[in-house]
């Protein structure tokens, strides 16, 4: 089992008031829940406004549905990295006899895992991967590079808690910028101040951090400080509950990475680089109801204008 | 390997304009896409028009992530009807050296199923599943019921094909009346009708049939027949590509079976029934790109009226 991170008791305070509240409903396993229609018009007027905001660079929508070749996260390297995170789909093979066993099993709740097998998809982990090697499938960049947006994609970690902002299932909206390596350095840096203006004109208390992914194991220290030594990654940190601030957006930058696994070149044929601006969803929708309350009739005239909630 | 599928011609190259076209993009695993911008607002669009015509209800949303803790489908009867169909979720346990290990057979795109243990977590193969035992959760029904709205909610069915219309990961849209036999009943009929109605005002050309879901095996052929035989399924029946047309909508009648697995009652004390009014909202948008042509500025007036495409 992985290990289970359990919350603080101001995060389980504030998950209680959450589902009392009616904004998510447990289904009996941590960190998955059904989000109430007050907590999705927020997460949805959230999204809009990420839309309006990086309508300038015009980016192009590709909606992944929330399954990965598992073929990709083979070749990715995210086995690599995050082995501890990743969830793969298992499906039934077998005749009727095999069926019959199974659900004999299911049905008294013990192990039926001996009737599963690996099928060729896995959990999404993050929402820009399947844009990669879509985007490497149309041979070189035009010039200038491709600008190109998620949506509000399902992404899976494996990491069940009951923080309410540590979610195994969440939504992940990510712009990505697929160029030459100067192009990715400058749009990354554009983002960050936009960002953090877009989450500060919402009221939210904001920290902006040097960060590191979670890397599994001993060796996976050393890529940690890797990652913050180069600032390969950048964090903004809200207030949800608990002491610490909770990271809603991030910044990343691959450098070569994925250029190099999927061959994208750029129109002048050098590996392209590349970096995205990605926001949790439920943790900004979070974020937004605990700084300004549960009901959101009583959140700041800014707040709501900027989110479009009264239209 | 579950049976493939493989697609007719004429679905072939359905799927090959759909490509072109950007409607659609290939992962490489068969049944599952990323949607285009136009696609995408062609399916919400007609999402958008589902909820118009449920208000009169007043739904109660509750939007579940497409996972199900999997003690739900050991306990509502899934995997005796539908093992084939059915997605486990995986992970990873062990220590740095094993996950060493994980990580140099995938590298290699070898076996490396070992080293991953079934999770509390199962991929959710219908969007109004885990809302029966969130209704039980509060107790008896209030007087009349409850109607309850699964928003466009990820659901995933293994079976691999090469025909656009089956995908394994799909966007269902679910209307779920909980209440007395007589109450599920009445409403089912309501929008038998209604929804003949919604589709042909999109100018589809509709077919309704008594139908079957696809149990497995044998024992599964004297289920369907009984479905068929008490009218539990319906199905409303569009051209996609092919001869024959495809399901894009149907209404389930569960009776007892929900009310009985999770205890649901009425405000009398009798065991729920329960029915459900579903969209398959990928096909329908295919259904509607085939009938009109895969530029919606082309579409008759009506259809972009009725889904508000023009705002």
């Amino acid at each position: 089992m992985p290990e289970f991170r359990a919350g603080s008791a101001a995060q389980l305070t504030y998950l209680e008031e959450l589902v009392d509240a009616g904004l998510l409903t447990r289904t009996g396993v941590h960190g998955v829940y059904a989000r109430g229609p007050a907590f999705e018009r927020v997460r949805l007027a959230f999204d809009g406004l990420v839309t309006r905001t990086a309508d300038q660079e015009s980016p192009e929508p590709l909606f992944f549905p929330p399954l990965l070749p598992r073929e990709q996260l083979e070749t990715n390297g995210y086995l690599g990295s995050f082995p501890h995170l990743a969830g793969t789909v298992f499906a039934f093979e077998g005749d009727e006899q095999a069926a019959a066993e199974q659900f004999e099993l299911a049905t008294r709740h013990e192990d039926w895992s001996a009737h599963q097998r690996m099928t060729e998809v896995v959990r999404a982990p993050a929402a820009c991967y399947p844009l990669y090697p879509a985007v490497a499938e149309r041979g070189p960049l035009p010039k200038g590079g491709l600008t190109l947006d998620t949506g509000d994609a399902y992404v899976f970690r494996r990491e069940p808690s009951s923080d309410p902002s540590r979610m195994q299932i969440f939504h992940m909206r990510e712009i990505v910028r697929v160029a030459d390596r100067d192009t990715v350095i400058e749009w990354r840096s554009g983002w960050r101040s936009r960002t953090d203006e877009l989450l500060r004109s919402l009221g939210l208390e904001l920290q902006q951090d040097v960060a590191s992914d979670p890397f599994f194991g001993r060796s996976g220290r050393l890529l940690a400080a890797q990652q913050r030594e180069q600032e390969l990654k950048w964090e903004l940190l809200a207030p949800v509950s608990g002491e610490k601030p909770t990271a809603i957006a991030s910044s990343n930058y691959h450098q070569d990475h994925f250029g190099h696994t999927y061959d994208i070149r750029t129109d002048s044929g050098e590996l392209a680089h590349t970096g995205c601006m990605a926001f949790g969803e439920e943790r900004v929708t979070l974020a937004l109801f605990s700084a300004h309350g549960l009901d959101t009739r009583s959140w700041p005239r800014e707040a709501r204008e900027k989110l479009e909630l009264d239209r």
